[in-house]
């Protein structure tokens, strides 16, 4: 009898959505109804993705379900934090079925490979826009913050950081002619992100900090130096360029683009020197490239290269109302 | 150095900000990190509001901020829980100093008072919307849902529905001159609601269902009889209409804003009638009105006033997407 909000959502997700059994009431009622491990902590973050800032007013709806999921995930990656469950709010300017449908399968297909079950859904009429809040877990009294890095640890980052954004400026430059294989690496960079879970769930007991570089490398480094109040030095020639970006838009601009550009769902992370070693195992059974790329220092803000002579660096990145930037 | 979106929501939010000992890590970093007592279960809630939808364009942002939480707490009110902590996603076109610092002081006064933290935020760029994801407990095993009204059961519902959807038609209409004391009431249901949290949780070992009626008194009583599968009989002549309604636009025009209109962040829940003398001595502790408007049958659908002959009355309310009002 009724059809409206509760119901599309409920329809067009629960045929993908994963079941857990710690869901005593799942999505449906005015609120879920779920149970956090006695020996867990729980962790909870949220972020927002709206059509022309976060993602092309044409992108496949695939491909943004599957983002609004991915950059949660990421977050919780930088805690260290098991994935559990997610509630989406999604405002959209009208109901179309397929629309739905791949925005679904999108955020579906994440959720059931990384076990996180949608518990709780807002559908509203409004601008192309989405919302998740995500939760997980971690053992009690351990996890990942910005906070922890300390005078003599290394740094590093996971993955290619500037190929995102690398991605972003092949489709904004129409009319480069490039190698449908190079473009495509940096493409799926920039459209599925793989948020880097499995690497933050085994940093819990080896990383000092971490932060994820959504919004650029420097930008995010920068936080991680406020917050633990210790200064970084970032090497940029130790950083992991993708190489499809060195080729297609030279090495300096695939620099910059490392250093400045956002969207990369890479963790940022700080080690105590001693233990290279046990990170160096660890890292072996990620899916992706682990790197050092600096250390940490006393003092603060960040600096480039080895030129102690120099000052810190101004801080470029995807803040959106960052000072300088806005109105 | 950095000033940018982690720091706004920080900056105008930590001023008011509640604290609580279950909090391990607030917001400030990629996620939060929180405790869930052992003999509790988590509820978690969402919903989004946007200016033009859910809140006039010109609303004050004091009562766009109170607005955003008030309308999750009552979620977590219709589960009978106890407020914990929220996150909140806010969409701002531009950032303007004396906005944030009124919203912040709506949303951080409702939360100082219902006892929630805000552990997390994103600020983004986009039109005017807020979501919060609202986190409460309940004891383990005990929780209300919309699904347990059984036949014979008898309905009650919390305040004067009608009394917001009246506050709205009373600002649309310019040309009509009511006194202050007759449209300040109706005004505060609109823009003040207060969510039915105490009554909510004394519920939890009184009521056999329970559900929030912010889209329209019918419609979410006929989602509670479709989920507990059964027919709820509501008597029209029982309705606790607002009197400043009933004066302004008569009593039949309240009575259908009492059953069809939205925004009554008000509780409607089911008790099985040997629990009606428990019911009232709990409900005399309510800041709020307790009115019997029906029961309990055997079938499906919503029915009005006594005659037995009479079909279920087709369902109208703030369905953002429902059937006939969407496209």
């Amino acid at each position: 009898m009724i059809t409206g909000e509760s119901d599309i959502i409920e329809r067009y997700f629960a045929a993908h959505a994963l079941t857990r059994g710690d869901i005593d009431v799942g999505i449906g009622d005015d609120g879920a109804v779920v149970r956090v491990p006695s020996d867990r902590r729980l962790v909870v973050a949220t972020d927002t993705i709206i059509s022309g800032v976060h993602f092309a007013a044409d992108a496949a709806p695939a491909d943004i379900g599957y983002r609004v999921l991915a950059v949660n995930l990421s977050d919780l990656a930088a805690m260290g934090a098991e994935p559990a469950w997610a509630v989406l709010a999604l405002s959209l300017p009208a109901v179309e079925e397929q629309w739905l449908e791949e925005f679904a399968r999108g955020f579906s297909g994440l959720a059931r490979s990384a076990g996180v079950a949608l518990i709780g859904g807002d559908l509203t009429r409004g601008e192309l826009a989405a919302t998740v809040t995500i939760h997980g877990f971690v053992p009690v009294d351990r996890h990942l913050s910005r906070g922890g890095a300390a005078r003599g640890d290394v740094v590093y980052v996971t993955g290619t950081p500037g190929a995102a954004a690398a991605g972003l400026k092949l489709r904004q430059a129409t009319d480069l002619v490039v190698p449908d294989v190079k473009s495509e690496s940096l493409s799926e960079a920039l459209l599925r992100p793989e948020p880097r879970i499995a690497a933050g769930r085994s940093l819990l007991s080896i990383a000092s900090a971490a932060i994820d570089i959504s919004d650029g490398l420097l930008i995010d480094v920068a936080r991680l130096a406020s917050a633990s109040q210790v200064a970084v030095r970032i090497e940029p020639e130790a950083l992991p360029l993708a190489s499809a970006a060195a080729e297609i838009f030279g090495q300096s601009e695939a620099m910059r683009l490392a250093l400045e550009g956002g969207d990369d769902y890479e963790l940022c992370f700080t080690i105590a020197a001693a233990a290279s070693s046990v990170l160096a195992r660890a890292s072996r059974t990620w899916d992706c490239r682990c790197t050092r790329i600096g250390q940490i220092e006393k003092g603060s803000g960040v600096y480039l290269g080895s030129d102690r002579e120099a000052g810190p660096v101004r801080v470029f990145g995807h803040d959106h109302f960052a000072a300088g930037r806005s109105e």
